[in-house]
């Protein structure tokens, strides 16, 4: 066990108004209520977030709005990885210019089978162009991306650019390459994307969870850190772990904005962009579990 | 053996300065060279052309510039399908307001596993907001987008929008699914991805082919659609297939533009952007050999 700190970043929601715009005014109030509800900072505009719906302009837009709603840039590690470098460019200099803590930041993505060298190339190029006050944390979701952060890469990438190799989200599901993560690189910090591994995670020397289902169980995520040496540990463990395996039988994404729907009783919540469709009344039963023993 | 015209477009490759921005002379240049070569059009910005590592406002201004130069819109479908459907918008009504024949869409690529019912409201959206001038080719290359066009998403698309849904190109290299596509929808134009596959093509009332390796070889393509029913055919078909076959050993697009500059004679056209990284040494020999069958 290390003494490094456990943290719960919330990949937040991205409200929709009729029209499918950002619903800024919701999108600030989920926010604010994220913090308020035990999570140390958001991950905006990852996966969770829809972001790759979203345009550059709308991204930086809805950034802006946090920021100018009083919630910290040091709070903040927005995902800007587009699958073409001028739009990482932008979007990661607006980040490092608004003083957020780091970037969260997929690989190009459109391409798959690509080399590790070419990966290099492709954060290199970002890197560089934004300067030294950029704090990458490099995000593997193979599942989505079709191209994974593998260690020789994550390895290459410390040597060149060191301190501004900030972290790495690991959403593969594969603990085992998230412990060699974490093993080989302790000078980073590595979250796990599932709520359920942050035992694990922390005790490993790991930096805690951004996960998809802390949009609606941020305060019992956030119990489990501060009780992880406590004598409740099993009992919060086994909530968070129930929350997230509801979600995990369900289309994830609709499914999340579909229980905070419920949760702020505010269908808003509930609207997706294509090419999700919002989730139907057969998973009604199972999102109100999800939120009955959500905290 | 119907009588539809039998074509070939080329998804033009896109040339980068030393700066890796878009060498738009050469681009003119490279395109004009294809059609006086034998191309029937170009479908530019398509995964060949690195589109998805460009901006939106690089892919407008390119475009801009082959129609400057005279190449008529009416021989251009370019590709616009981006995971942000403002983006996607806002290319297809660009390509629609110059005339184009039509755009070359890819689904949403980024969320893998979604239905056909909200693939089918990324499609719907795009058109609504373009309007009825829109002609749309759907773009079918699972292994990169990771996201099908099926048979039932074809139907229900042509069912809503009859011939705004102006064709399809098969890039899965399935053969029965090309197949299946033109059995099922005749009155729609299917294009193979490869020269190889142009003779089944034609026979089953497809449109002809949009390959990578016609940035190489128009020549010997349009021979091959001119000679279809000659008695040199088989000739013809082995010459194309000979120099698709050298490409399909090699990272294909560094390699295709290689193969472009050595024909050329011109090393800038070799250059690439992240996530690829310049053809290697060797593979020098194989871009050579394909080179001296081209024509």
């Amino acid at each position: 066990m290390t003494s490094r700190k456990i943290e719960l970043f919330v990949p937040a929601i991205t409200p929709f108004a009729a029209d499918l715009s950002v619903d800024t005014a919701r999108f600030v109030a989920h926010a604010k209520a994220l913090i308020a509800g035990g999570a140390h900072g958001l991950a905006p505009f990852g996966t969770t977030s829809e972001a790759n719906s979203l345009s550059v302009a709308e991204r930086m837009a809805a950034l802006d709005a946090l920021v100018e709603a009083g919630i910290s840039p040091q709070q903040l590690i927005p995902g800007t990885g587009c699958c073409a470098a001028a739009d990482t460019i932008t979007l990661s200099e607006h980040a490092t210019r608004l003083g957020c803590r780091g970037v969260l930041m997929l690989p190009p993505f459109f391409y798959k089978g690509v080399s590790d060298a070419g990966v290099f190339d492709a954060y290199a190029q970002v890197i560089e162009a934004v300067g030294p006050d950029l704090r990458v944390y490099l995000y593997h979701i193979p599942q989505m991306s079709g191209v994974p952060i593998t260690l020789p890469l994550i390895e290459r990438l410390i040597d060149a650019y060191g301190a501004q190799i900030a972290g790495l989200k690991d959403s593969s599901g594969d603990w085992d390459n998230t412990a060699a993560v974490i093993a080989a690189f302790p000078q980073i910090d590595t979250y796990s994307a599932s709520e359920s591994l942050i035992p694990e995670n922390a005790a490993k020397g790991g930096a805690g969870c951004i996960s998809a289902s802390s949009n609606v169980n941020p305060g019992g995520i956030r119990a489990l850190i501060d009780g992880l040496n406590g004598p409740e540990h099993h009992a919060l463990h086994h909530q968070v772990s129930q929350v997230r395996k509801i979600f995990e039988g369900l289309p994830l994404i609709p499914a999340i904005k579909s229980a905070v729907a419920l949760q702020k009783d505010d269908n808003h919540y509930a609207r997706v962009r294509p090419p999700f469709t919002v989730t139907g009344l057969e998973h009604a039963d199972a999102v109100a579990e999800a939120v009955r023993v959500a905290r």
